[in-house]
């Protein structure tokens, strides 16, 4: 697998594959046997194509006339795309959207486990009901040796959003995945992925709005 | 200002307006008065005239060398965007990651209200815990006659997407924030925004493997 694991896919099949992966964990929990590449396009207005091409990434082929083993499918998918193993992360900010983020037992399913959290606000470093150890900032390089994480979870104000990314980088995180508004800039070599929650209630926003006239 | 709210503002510039504004709000936390779109250029890494060109939707314009005044332009942006205005919202399901968005006290900034939720798990319909009113998604309709709300935002299991989709927006709701990761088809005419945190932690795990060769 860890070859299969190593190739860098192209971002538009990272943000299908895991669409075909929901849909058929959907057939397998209704007992759905077999999956055609036809039946997956109708149901994700993906071309049938695509999606072959898609899934020869994993090596996995379809039988004619029966199509896709949907258990198979599922788990081939599931590794594929590293939801199977642990990747370990730390939370850097852990207000509102950090701790709502740790408590959100959905992401280890999905292969992130937030090992640590990182603030500096003194009543947040001293909580211990967040199932987490949370410490300071200043900690992280340390922390590093005993507890280390290639994953770094921006989850700050706007205005600390860029030197909260430093740090990380600094001690030894490898990608950071932002969700403040803020364009963070990281060096080359470092994986850096935008969940743009903000961007995304200024378009339903816009709209709505626009629907109202 | 609802006659400007009311342009259908192209996807593009809906991504970046939010970074001028987590920056300009950023400079005003230090005390910049003013900003010029190349500083704005140079700190976000878009193109001098893009900024000014996305700008000009909000009419604000810059002053020959003075540039933008720091306050108007946040004020402006986060008006234009909505952020400023309350939008009303439901939460389809509360499970883990529906639970983590009612707590995340940052929506609200935003112009995300979120005045009640719903399930179908009895253990979860019965919560008093939450700020919000939480129930079985049966009454919905009922509900929507009392406290109503314009958006969905989805955050079922996969399997109950489409048909959690379809039941928010037969009770009225116009827009459907979805965060699972299963594409959901809607009706034209409604607005559909799709939070893919799957295909962000798959591109997150894809790249970091490969950097692992």
């Amino acid at each position: 697998m860890n070859q299969i694991n190593n190739i860098i896919l192209p971002e538009p099949t990272l943000r299908r594959l895991p669409w075909y992966l929901a849909y058929v964990e959907t057939l397998q929990k209704n007992d759905v046997e077999f999956v055609s590449s036809t039946q997956i396009s109708r149901a994700l207005s993906v071309d049938a194509s695509q999606i072959a091409k898609d899934l020869s990434f994993l090596n996995i082929r379809g039988k004619t006339r029966i199509g896709y083993e949907v258990a198979a499918l599922a788990e081939g998918l599931s590794e594929f795309l590293g939801f199977s193993q642990c990747h370990r992360a730390y939370m850097i900010g852990c207000g509102s959207l950090g701790e709502a983020l740790i408590r959100d037992s959905g992401l280890s399913k999905y292969g992130l486990e937030i090992v640590a959290g990182f603030d500096v606000n003194p009543q947040v470093v001293s909580r211990t009901d967040l199932g987490v150890p949370i410490y300071h900032i200043d900690r992280i390089y340390e922390i590093m040796e005993e507890n280390p994480a290639s994953i770094g979870i921006l989850a700050v104000p706007s205005e600390m959003a860029q030197e909260s990314a430093d740090i990380a980088i600094g001690a030894g995180v490898k990608a950071i995945w932002n969700f403040t508004p803020y364009r963070v800039k990281v060096a080359e070599g470092i994986v850096m992925a935008n969940t743009s929650i903000y961007a995304h209630l200024a378009l339903i926003f816009n709209r709505l709005n626009s629907m109202e006239r």
